[in-house]
C-alpha cells in the first residue's frame, strides 16, 4: 500500500453558503480525497483533488448489488480556532467492520486518518465558526467493478466529502415527536443492521415517509423478530429514564454501535450513574408512561449530537414524556458532550483529536 | 411525460467476444438507454446513447442510501432470426413495485418497453445466436440527487443496458449443490425482500461467499423470524417434489415474486398437475429426505430458466434429492419454457412478444 497522498489543489474556490443557511450535507467543500482498490495492487494511489464527479461505468457493482459502506462524523472548531475531530479512531474502526459485513476490502485506518486530517488542512476555511455549527465527514466507500454476477466487487473507491452543517438546535435543544413503526422493519438479526451500509436506509425511507406525513420527525424502530424490542431511531440509537433508571437496548446484532452511545455508556460510569443495557420493550415503555415513571428519553448519534424525545406515538397512543420538555440528565449529556467536542471542556476520555498542520 | 425517445448513434462498435466466451453480464452492447427524473418535469428526455459512463455527484444519494431497483430479463434469437421478449410487461410492473417500496416515481411500463425495443433495434446484432445464448437486459433507477439528508431523492436516472449471456447449461442441464443458511439472514417481513432493491444483494454476499468456499454454488435464505422456512436461493425462487407432491413457498412477502415461478405455477395448472403454494420448512425437507420422498428440487429464475439442486447442506447433513440427477418434472419445465423463450414451442399464454421494426 503507497502511503504518500498526492494533492491537486482546486484552481478555483466555491462560494461558501451563508452561515446561517448551511442546512445538512447539501454545500460541499472544495476538495475530496479519494483512493482505489485492485486486487493486485490492494488500496493504491491516495489523493485529494478538487471536488469532481465520479464516473463510473453504468454496470458498476454498487448500482445494482449495494455494495457499498459509509461512515458519518464532524470537525469542530474552537473558540480558539483549533480543529477538533471527535473519536475518528472508532469511525474508521466501525469502517471497517462494516466492510468486513460487506466483503469490502478493509481500509488501513491511520492511512485513512491522515487522509482526512490533510484534506481538512486543506479545506480548513469551510469549517464554521458560528456556535452549533460544523463540518460534517462522509467517508465512503463503493464497488466499482462493472460486472452483473452476485459476488464482492475485485474494484473500490474510498472517497472522503466534507459537507458544512447548520447548527441542529437553532432555537435552542428541543424534544422531538417519534413514531414507533409497527408494519415495517428496517433490519432482523443475520442481515446488515449492525452495518453502516446504504441499504439499511433504503429499507427505511418509506416509514420514514408515513411517519413524516403524520407529523412526527423520525421512526423507532422495533425488532423484526418478536416486533416488541426497540431497536433504533433513523440515525440514531435510543436511551430512556423509566422510573428513575437508565436503560438502553442492548446491541444485539441489528442495531448500530454509535459512538454517541459508546461515549453517554462511558460518561455515565465516570458520573456513577447506572445504566442498563439490554432488552427493552414497547410493553415496558407504556408500563412507565401509565404509571408516571416515563421520565426522559433521547436519541443519540452525530448529526444531533442528544435529540431529546418529548412524545412516542405507539398504535394510537400518545406517550408523553417528563412534560414534554428536555430532561435534565438529557442536557447534562448534551451539554458535556458537546462541550468535550467543542473544546469548551477538558476531556479526560481523551476523544478529541485535534487536526494541525 | 415526453415520449420521443431521442437517439444518437455511436460512431464506432465495439468488438463482440467470441460466442464461445459471453459469460454473464461482462461484455455491453455499443448503446444504452436513458431517462432523467425532476420534480418539477417528472420522467423526462427519453434517449438512447452510445453505452458510456455515468457521472454522478459524489453526493448522490444512491452511494450513501441505496434507493434503487433493478430488473433482469432476456432477449432471445430464434432460429427464424426472430427476436422474443419473455413476459416483459410483467418484469415492468415488478420495477414499478420496487419503486412503490423504495419510495422511486413510477416509470411509464409502455414507454419502458418501446424504449427496451428501440434499444434492442439499435444493438439487435449483440443478441446472440447460438443455442442456449441470449442478451441479458439490466433495466435500472439510481438516486442521483446530491444531498446527505435520509429521505427519498428528488432526483433519477433510469438506464437500461445490455449484456451478452453464454449457454447456462454447456454441458447439458446439471444440478447443483446448495447450503442451507443457518446464521445470516437475507430479508424479514416488513423489510424489502419483495423489492428488486440493491441492499437485498448486499446483505447476501457474505453468506454466498462462506457456502462458494465451502463447495456450494449458491445459500437457500431462510426466514428471518422461525428461522425454519424456506425462503429462496441467490438469485431464484424454489420448488421441491415431495413424496409425489409439489410444493413452493408462497409469496411470504420476504422474497421476490419471479417471472419464471409464476410462470411454472401457470404451466402446471395448465398441465393440471397440483402445486402448494404455501410455508415450506426446512424439518418437511429433512423428514421427506428420511423417508426416501425427496424426489426433486429445482431453483427458477431468469439466469438459468430451471436450475436443478441435486444436494442441500443443512447443518452437518448432506440432503441428496432424488438421485441427484435433474428429475423428470424439472425437466419438463426446462424443456417447455425454454422452448417458448426461444419460439421452437407454441406460446398459449402469449408470454412472448416480438421486437421487430
Ligand atoms: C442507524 C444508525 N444508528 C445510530 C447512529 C448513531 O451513530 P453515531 O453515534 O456513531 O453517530 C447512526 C448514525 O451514525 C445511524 O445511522
Ligand atoms: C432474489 C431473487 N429471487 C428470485 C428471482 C427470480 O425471478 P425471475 O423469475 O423473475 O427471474 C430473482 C431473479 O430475478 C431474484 O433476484
Amino acid at each position: 500500500m503507497e502511503d504518500r497522498i498526492e494533492i491537486s489543489l482546486s484552481t478555483c474556490k466555491k462560494l461558501k453558503p451563508e452561515p446561517d443557511r448551511l442546512g445538512f450535507g447539501k454545500a460541499f467543500t472544495d476538495h475530496m480525497f479519494i483512493m482505489d482498490y485492485a486486487p493486485e495492487t490492494g488500496w493504491h494511489r491516495p489523493r485529494i483533488i478538487p471536488y469532481q464527479p465520479i464516473q463510473l461505468d453504468p454496470a458498476a457493482k454498487v448500482f445494482h448489488y449495494g455494495q457499498t459502506v459509509f461512515e458519518g462524523m464532524k470537525a469542530y472548531r474552537t473558540r480558539e480556532d483549533r480543529i477538533l475531530l471527535f473519536r475518528p479512531g472508532k469511525h474508521f474502526q466501525r469502517l471497517n467492520r462494516s466492510n468486513e459485513r460487506l466483503c469490502i476490502p478493509p481500509v488501513r485506518e491511520e492511512l485513512a486518518l491522515e487522509a482526512l486530517k490533510q484534506l481538512l488542512l486543506i479545506d480548513r476555511d469551510w469549517i464554521p465558526a458560528e456556535e452549533g455549527t460544523s463540518l460534517y465527514i462522509r467517508p465512503f466507500i463503493i464497488a466499482t467493478e462493472p460486472l452483473l454476477g452476485v459476488a464482492p466487487s475485485n474494484h473500490y473507491q474510498f472517497i472522503i466529502i466534507l459537507s458544512q452543517v447548520g447548527a441542529y438546535y437553532a432555537e435552542g435543544i428541543r424534544p422531538v415527536k417519534i413514531m414507533v413503526e409497527a408494519d415495517y422493519v428496517r433490519a432482523v438479526n443475520g442481515g446488515v443492521g449492525s452495518a453502516k451500509t446504504a441499504g439499511n436506509y433504503a429499507a427505511g425511507l418509506k416509514a420514514q415517509e408515513t411517519a413524516s406525513g403524520l407529523g412526527y420527525a423520525q421512526v423507532l424502530w422495533l425488532d423484526g423478530v418478536q416486533r416488541r424490542n426497540i431497536e433504533e431511531v433513523g440515525s440514531m440509537n435510543v436511551f430512556f429514564k423509566l422510573n428513575g433508571k437508565l436503560v438502553t437496548p442492548y446491541l444485539s446484532g441489528s442495531i448500530l454501535d454509535g459512538t454517541i452511545r459508546d461515549s453517554i455508556l462511558h460518561l455515565l460510569k465516570h458520573w456513577e450513574i447506572p445504566v442498563e443495557e439490554r432488552i427493552v420493550t414497547i410493553d415496558e415503555l407504556v408500563v412507565a408512561f401509565r404509571h408516571g415513571g416515563f421520565e426522559e428519553a433521547f436519541g443519540t448519534g452525530t448529526a444531533a449530537v442528544i435529540s431529546p424525545i418529548g412524545e412516542l406515538y405507539w398504535q394510537g397512543e400518545r406517550l408523553l414524556i417528563g412534560k414534554g420538555d428536555t430532561g435534565e440528565l438529557t442536557r447534562r449529556l448534551y451539554d458535556t458532550l458537546t462541550g468535550i467536542q467543542y473544546g469548551r471542556l477538558a476531556d479526560p476520555f481523551g476523544w478529541t483529536v485535534e487536526v494541525a498542520e
